[in-house]
C-alpha cells in the first residue's frame, strides 16, 4: 500500500485539523518504511527537574502512529486509540528535542498497530517505547 | 501500611510540588481503600471533536497512580513511571470532569502498581483504564 | 445484554470445543456482573521453585476473558486476542488453585475488553492482573 | 557490557535449568546485538483451528526476554517477570516453527526490560509482539 501524502503535505493535513498540536510536532521523515516525528521541546513539556513529561511522550507516540494511519489511510481516515502500551527506560537528556521512530506493524480493516521508539535528538539510547492500537469505524 | 497524608495535605503538598498539575486536578476522596482524583476538564484538555484527549487521560492516570504512592510513602517519596497500559473503551461524555478511581494493587521495595478507572462524572460507564507502574529508588 | 449461557453449559461448551483445556480450568461462577475461573494447578503449571508459570496465568486471563465473551455472544461467537496486558504482583502461594475473576468492560461489535484479577484460592493477595482484548469479526 | 554466554553455552544451561521448556525452545544465533530464538511448534502448542496458541506465543516471548538478560548478566541471576504487553498482528502460517527476535532495550540494576518481533519461519510478516519487564532483586 503507496503512501497517500507526503511529510509536507501530511504536515499540512495535520496543522490544520490539529492546530493544537501544530506547534508540538514536526514530521522531519515519512516514507513507506515508517515515520520520524519531532516533540519540538518548550517549558510546557516538562516536569519539575526538567525532563520531558510523561504525557508529553504519550502525546508523541500518539500522533506519530496517528500520521502513520493518515499516512497511508488519507484524508478521509477516521481512527481512534483503542489500547497503549508504554515503557519509559531513561530520562531524556535535557534541553533536546525528542525524536520518535515510528512503524505501522499492522494496518488491517478495523485495527491498525503502530510501534515507537524515542530518543533524545542526537543520542541512539532509547528513551521509551510505545505500542498503539487505532480502532478504523467501518465507512459510510 | 497506614496513610502519610490526608486528602487535603496531600492536595496542597502535590499543588506545591507540581504547580503546573495544580489547576487539572482535584483530590476528591482519600483512604486506605484508594483514591478518587478529578481531571477538570476545560479547552485545553480537548481534542477536536470536544471530547478528552489521550494525553488527558494518561496524565490524570499517571497523577493519580503518583499520588496514591505519595499517600503511603510521604513527602520523602521518590518514584517515577517506569510502565503504562491505557485501554479506552469509550467517548468521554462532552461538558464532564473526569473522575478517576485508583487503588494500589502492590507496594513493594521497589516496584509499585496501581490501577484506575476512568468515568465521565455521573456515569458509571468506563471511559478508560490504567495500570501504571512507579519505580521507587533506593534511598539515599 | 443477558447471558447466552449459565455457568455449567458454558463449561460444557468450553470443554466441547477446546478439549485440551478442559482439564485445566473450571467455571467457579457466572453472572451478568463476571466470572469467576479456577486454574486446576498441577505439576504441569510449574515452574523450577514450584510456582504457577507464567504462560499458565496468560492461559488463565486469556480463557476468563474469552469465555466471559462467549457467555454473552453466545455459540456463534468468533474471537481473537489481538491484545494483552499483565503484571505479575506476587507470587503464587504453593500447592493452590488460581482463582480469576474477571470482568467485561466493553463489549461493543468488533471489540470485546475484559479484566482479570488473579489470586492463590483463599487469598485475597493479587497474585497478577491483565487485560485483554478480543477483536469480534463480522459475521458472515 | 559483553556476553555471559554463547549461544551453545546458554542453550546448556537454560536446558539444565528449564529442563521442561528444552524441547520446546531452541536458540538460533546469540550476539550483542540480540537473539534468535525459536519455538520448536509440535501438536501441544497449537489451538484448535491449528493456529499456535496464544500462551505459546507467551511462553516465547518470556522465554527469549529471559534467555538476553541471562546472557549478560550470567549464571547467578535471579530475574522475575513483573510485566508484559503483547500484541497479536496476524495468524501465524500452519506447520511452521515460530521465529522470535529479542532486543534488550535496557539493562539497569533493578529493571531489565526486552522487546521480541515473532515471525512464523521463513516469512517476513509479523505475528506477534511483546515486551517484557523483568525485576533483578538484589544480590545477597
Amino acid at each position: 500500500m503507496g503512501l497517500a501524502f507526503d511529510a509536507k503535505g501530511l504536515q499540512a493535513y495535520m496543522d490544520e485539523i490539529f492546530p493544537q498540536v501544530a506547534e508540538d510536532f514536526a514530521i522531519d521523515e515519512l516514507s513507506e518504511a515508517g515515520i520520524t516525528m519531532r516533540l519540538k521541546v518548550a517549558e510546557r513539556h516538562l516536569r519539575p527537574g526538567g525532563t520531558v513529561s510523561g504525557p508529553s511522550m504519550f502525546s508523541l507516540a500518539d500522533c506519530t502512529v496517528y500520521a502513520l494511519v493518515l499516512s497511508r489511510l488519507g484524508q478521509e481516515a477516521l481512527a481512534v486509540t483503542t489500547n497503549c502500551s508504554l515503557d519509559f527506560m531513561r530520562k531524556p537528556e535535557a534541553g533536546r528535542d525528542i525524536i520518535a521512530k515510528g512503524t505501522l506493524l499492522k494496518l488491517g480493516r478495523s485495527l491498525a498497530v503502530g510501534d515507537v521508539h524515542m530518543f533524545s535528538e542526537g543520542s541512539d539510547r532509547l528513551v521509551a517505547r510505545s505500542t498503539m492500537t487505532y480502532s478504523i469505524p467501518p465507512k459510510g
